[in-house]
């Protein structure tokens, strides 16, 4: 990741941070390393065994590569639990792990900005979290033609299934196949589904449900949940969809993704509520949470099919002091000094024997916006050029007001 | 990583890279998992086998967790050298991870901050390094009794070496003794000098010159590079120590490290001259190179001892909109909105049953400067309540003027 690139992705970084901080959402960080039994029975199997780099520490024990950051939060929220005050809002941006092959819009580190709410069970908490996810996009330049937020409810979900006979048992399974129904195509749907063993009326009922749009008013929750969206003015960017069901283990109630408009189904971002997590680490605790992730990759393509990579250039001095001639360095090292302890960023040319117009079109290659030349003759007279690298003009400035012509 | 010591680091991150923006560094990344090959050869062989990490990709290739970044950057250079301009500044902060028993001041995972100046060979690119080493410690509120900075040189040392009589076999293996010096005693220095097979009376010349002091007179490259920190006025930070010799085999040139004055034996900071890294990876390029870095572990440690931990505290709301019931949730999310749009931190207690004091003591904790109060009466009449939480006074404002009463 070359400067470019950097710059880019810094430019990402601080969108994200702005965002937590208009929130009120604090930072924390966990571990990289982390024990692998965090993960075991929270997040699907399948996460853990075939998708996490695995390392022996020096007592062998077994360590991950983190897939995610959830786990690691309940885990840390339910050791310090008597000590913090709840409702908790919490912010992550880190490295996480995926042990896969790389393709498009999945590498195998990339950065992910979890935002989390602790402690309360309340709609408004998810409605707080929904906003969230929209200001990000929002803050990123993109618009209601650019972004879906679909969501649903797991709650909501098991009692539909269970009203249409589906028992405890395959609760998971059928759950599970929902989720991955964008992956596989609808014959290999209801094949999967049959092969549960599950009637055909009741995969008719199925069917039909899921392919039907669904209004607030199926049920209280989402009833309640769009007034306050709508309160907030973000119920437009909201829409009630039964396939969204996610994939983690842990999630009991709101579920949700962003999604890209008319582009690919990959989800630019997704979340839910987890009430029963912390408990898992701590089981005299409940601690209801609800939070998301994404990522810096997803999010990166997104802006670039939508044509909303913004003009972001890497960082480089304010000022290149050329030097001519070893016996000019004790001039230039002092002026470099005034710059600098007065906050004007500026680099010294670190080579005494390369002509001034090379030095001149190194600040222009560079995008440095001026340059001090700095001769004998200037040194006689006591100035010292200023030159402006865009309109090529340039003064000449007493040593002594240098540091207030290039902070006017 | 709780809120509280994750501002502390924060506020550690955001100095150095204020640094690097002063003295004109362009960020970069790369990545953590890396081919180990661009590790052998080219790091000390310990590091590489007993000090790191190890996974196995999906093509069984054998990466490393990254020990240090400056292989990766010399990578990263000689692939786009065409495209690159030099002299190039450049700048990571990123995590390192270390295969080892964690200890104080050495964790399996940290922070390290990497200054690199790469295309100038020339000592004023030295200088420059060195002053942005001085210059972290001095933003971070450190004075001169509370570091120096050793320096030395690997070619002036190895003239020397050579001067004794010590053959170019040795060379290598001696200078590794010379490192590890801190960490045997005087006998077991000794011993391990025999061992090589070196007579007494060259271990004699060479312990008396390792004992004394250096002037930069010892070097015309000591003598040039002490008026440049003159003329900068950082030469009062410095001392050439011929005991500084580094431990990786790159460095050609300068080798330097910070220390703690008064204090333990680690280096706070380390680095030197490496002029024939990137040529490793393609033997047509001749790019010099100068960098060093440094850890957050060992500079969190260092301003502890030495009483520098500034006041930070993690992100809070500027505002908490209290929330009164459930009828006044619509106008609450209605000011949550109107206080974000305006740029204004704040956060809406999620729950709509918990009684006024309860939500007051809330924001007192989590150290929130004003809360908004907004009951039935306040509805009718149209205004807010805006309380001071430091103060403990509330003003009744018309909703249209909330926002340039938080603002003033």
């Amino acid at each position: 990741m070359y400067p470019q690139d950097k710059a880019l992705q810094d430019f990402l970084f601080e969108t994200l941070k702005n965002v937590a901080v208009l929130f009120g959402f604090a930072s924390y960080d966990g571990p990289i390393l982390e024990d692998i039994q965090i993960y075991l029975n929270k997040t699907s199997k399948e996460l853990v065994e075939k998708q996490t780099f695995q390392v022996q520490d020096k007592k062998d024990q077994t360590l991950i590569l983190r897939p995610e950051m959830t786990p690691t939060l309940a885990r840390m929220i339910a050791k310090k639990a008597g000590e913090l005050t709840f409702p908790l809002r919490l912010f992550n941006l880190g490295l996480r792990f995926r042990y896969e092959a790389p393709q498009k819009g999945r590498e195998r580190e990339f950065y992910q900005a979890d935002f989390d709410l602790l402690g309360s069970a309340y709609v408004l908490a998810d409605m707080e979290i929904l906003a969230v996810a929209i200001a990000i996009f929002l803050s990123l330049g993109a618009s209601k033609n650019d972004f879906i937020l679909y969501l649903n409810s797991r709650s909501f979900m098991e009692q539909k299934l269970e009203g249409f006979g589906i028992g405890k048992k395959d609760m998971k399974t059928i759950l599970n196949l929902i989720d991955k129904q964008d992956k596989i195509d609808e014959p290999t749907f209801m094949k999967l589904l049959q092969e549960v063993g599950i009637g055909s009326s009741v995969i008719n009922d199925l069917q039909s449900f899921l392919t039907k749009p669904l209004s607030p008013a199926a049920d209280p929750y989402f009833t309640r949940l769009f007034s306050y969206l709508k309160n907030y003015g973000i119920d437009s960017y909201c829409q009630i969809n039964p396939n969204i069901v996610r994939g983690l283990d842990y999630y009991t109630g709101l579920v949700f993704e962003v999604k890209e408009k008319g582009g690919t189904m990959r989800a630019l971002l997704g979340g839910g509520r987890y009430d029963n997590l912390v408990s898992s680490f701590d089981s005299k605790l409940s601690i209801p949470g609800v939070g998301f992730a994404t990522s810096d990759v997803v999010l990166m393509e997104f802006l670039k099919e939508k044509g909303l990579i913004p003009k972001v250039k890497p960082n480089t001095s304010q000022v290149l002091i050329t030097v001519l001639g070893e016996d000019m360095v004790p001039s230039c090292v002092e002026i470099a000094k005034l710059l600098r302890s007065n906050g004007i960023s500026c680099e010294l040319y670190p080579s005494s024997n390369r002509k001034l117009d090379k030095q001149l079109k190194y600040a222009d290659r560079q995008n440095i916006p001026f340059a001090i030349i700095l001769g004998p003759e200037e040194t006689q007279k006591g100035i010292v050029k200023v030159k402006d690298m865009k309109t090529r003009e340039q003064k000449e400035v007493k040593k002594e007001e240098v540091v207030k012509i290039l902070k006017s």
